[in-house]
């Protein structure tokens, strides 16, 4: 998915709520927005998001000088997950379905996303979800829901690449993941997290704060942009990417990132962005559960 | 109210949608942006932020080439408000207590507001309000609407000076004004009008066309920015706007502007931007009708 004009305002809205995460005075704050004008003009339009959100938190810890300002949200949206597993746990085990049942979960787990809306409200909206009947895909919503595909997708599959997305979100993957061992303990899971600091994405160190380790192996993808931007990843990953045998990829960033690639990806997330939501051609807040670009609006 | 920095992805995010309705193009829409890029860094948070969407909507015009971008959807929305007319009059006359319900749509009207959110639900949003239940004011909301006082303050009063905000609001003012009427004739109402184009604030002949010249006197303030800037405004204006009885402030722009004035103002809008509402000490949604500075959260 390229750059709209409409990331623009964007842009200027999350590089201050990323100063102010950072713990910048206002004349730090004005400094940030300022820059991020000088160079905006040169936004190339035919970019992902992603690769333009990258230069933006790395223009905030620039001029902050903090390298990971999300660090202390992420310890506390891992730590908020774990406290949430046994729950979770408990929801697959009285389920009919326990695989539709943690599909829905780690779908649910994208709430937590502090690119697009601040942390406040995530505990209340987690709360809602997980509430059964928020468990449910409303009608209108069911043609964004490839589940039968994905199950005998996934069913065939030998080698599994997960791309994470943020930190806390990584527990609910682990649900997933587990369910999908279960099902079958031969499997190998490769979880995909990024190489370097951006905004909540989770790292190595957030996948194994949350258990990740235990049930599949944690690779990083070379990526340091809010979504795989497979143009910075490395050569082994690439070969990953292009040689599994089902890519499950989390959250909008991926989502921006793979929308257009060749080779089928999964897409879990939430929609929570207009110009995404234009782009799935679905709503804000619609679950979404696809494979590939088959279902996306053309781009002008 | 000063700027604050969460105004300024407000202000990208106005100007590209203000391109739009001029019907840009998108290397327009881009030439709008980065010439706001080039500027913003200019930007005083000392002023008010009607006072920078002046030079915004300015620029959007010179670029565009559109003196009036919103002339169109301006009288669209009068039309739109004037078809409503014989309900919204209906709805006052099987009212126990028709001043309190004019008052209440007086501001229900000021849903019809472009530089905050785009058109497509006004006519929907309007639709909500207009069912009598609409039209109570929320128990938590209640310290917000002093009723008892406006009306006071109103009944003593000999010169009422009104000031207008939006096209298609205007045919609610209309209802208001022909309610203080009803109750005292020889009342002398003046209504306030921009001088000049301003998103989609209401200019002189937007009240001729929602029949304001049969129950007031229009006057225009000499400001063209979205709000009743004062250092813009004509000496007779500031006259009257120090001499009257009660000054009746419709909308954001409005109080935006004069929140901070010593002479009493009663303020009537809907608060409808986050920052708004922070400086008001109020929730997004909350129906104002207050007097004053007296609830204003201090600025740092």
């Amino acid at each position: 998915m390229r750059t709209y004009l409409d990331c623009i305002p964007c842009f200027f809205r999350q590089a201050l709520e990323a100063s102010r995460v950072a713990g910048a005075g206002i004349q730090t704050q004005r400094r940030v927005l300022n820059e991020l004008a000088k160079i905006c003009s040169g936004f190339s339009l035919t970019s992902s998001p992603p690769e333009t959100g990258r230069i933006i938190y790395r223009l905030v810890s620039r001029i902050t000088g903090k390298k990971d300002p999300y660090a202390k949200i992420k310890t506390e949206s891992n730590k908020m997950a774990l406290k949430l597993y046994p729950r979770l746990k408990r929801m697959i085990a009285r389920s009919a379905d326990p695989m539709a049942v943690a599909v829905r979960l780690a779908i649910a787990g994208n709430i937590i996303d502090y690119g697009v809306k601040n942390s406040l409200n995530v505990g209340h909206e987690l709360e809602k979800i997980l509430k059964e009947e928020g468990l449910r895909i409303p009608e209108e919503n069911k043609k964004f829901y490839q589940y039968a595909k994905f199950k005998r997708t996934l069913a065939k599959a030998r080698t599994v690449l997960y791309l994470a997305d943020n930190s806390g979100e990584v527990v609910f993957d682990r649900i997933l993941i587990e369910e999908i061992k279960k099902k079958d303990p031969w499997k190998h899971i490769f979880y995909a997290v990024k190489s370097a600091p951006t905004i909540n994405d989770a790292l190595k160190k957030d996948a194994k704060q949350c258990g990740i380790d235990k049930v599949a192996e944690i690779i990083t993808s070379g990526a340091d942009a809010p979504g795989t931007v497979l143009s910075l990843c490395t050569p082994r990953f690439l070969r990953m990417f292009r040689g599994a045998d089902i890519v499950i990829s989390k959250g909008q960033g991926n989502f921006e990132v793979l929308s257009l690639s060749r080779r089928p990806v999964f897409f879990l997330f939430m929609a929570k962005c207009p110009v995404v939501a234009s782009h799935a051609g679905c709503r804000i807040g619609d679950i979404i559960l696809r494979c590939g670009g088959e279902y996306l609006t053309r781009e002008g």
